[in-house]
């Protein structure tokens, strides 16, 4: 089972722009801007909640072709994933692979936070979802 | 600022065929499912995080013609807002509007879990996003 809501992410298609909103007008004290070469993105996190909270996750796509810039320009802006952390991947994965559940990794990739798969959102009523085991 | 997020909530057809997957398969445990009149729907909480642990929502439309259900008859299902939590939401209410943020709601609107304001996705990057403050 998974222990906590690590972040929810947001697609956009440009962070210093988004910052206007969630930084100025909301009020929330944004993490750096974090390039990501292996997924072709830039990311921002936007802590609440204190130490252990869930976080916002903001992610702007740098090249036309990734899965990512093909969302934005199908679906526009707006919510992209939910990211759970759970205590161990290894068993994550394996649990949602004996029960069925469409998983896009065969074995997990190494993501911002730490080692994650990816669930399917035709499993998981319309949801991308995100399992990661943090780095410790 | 908000202080934490609250709750990710996801519109869905049919509340027990979430479960299958998000109590079953992803192993979380629901709280009881509630029916809102007020709001046309019946919603489901599935706490994570343990106190003070931001939550997954589920929401299921009753009705025809209501504005979720016509969100749901368009985009299908998925992730429908996100609600962050304010100490005050009369005083969030009065600076979202002095920095000219479209606010859904003239006053506070009685929500579930408290009084809430909606800011609309033009200006959130595509995201409903919800404020609440808590009942004590």
């Amino acid at each position: 089972m998974p222990d906590r809501i690590d972040h929810v992410a947001i697609i956009v298609r440009d962070i210093e722009q988004a910052l206007l909103f969630y930084r100025d007008t909301l009020g929330i004290t944004p993490g750096e801007i974090q390039e990501v070469p292996t997924e072709q993105v830039r990311i921002a996190f936007l802590p609440l909640g204190g130490p252990g909270g869930s976080e916002i996750e903001l992610i702007q796509p740098l090249t036309a072709n990734s899965s990512l810039s093909k969302f934005l320009d199908k679906r526009g802006e707006g919510l992209h994933h939910i990211c759970l952390e759970v205590p161990d991947i290894d068993a994550a994965l394996a649990e949602m692979q004996a029960k069925g559940a469409a998983v896009l990794d065969t074995q997990p990739r190494i993501a911002a936070e730490g080692r994650a798969i990816f669930i399917h959102p035709k499993v998981a009523n319309g949801v991308l979802l995100e399992l990661v085991e943090k780095e410790k």
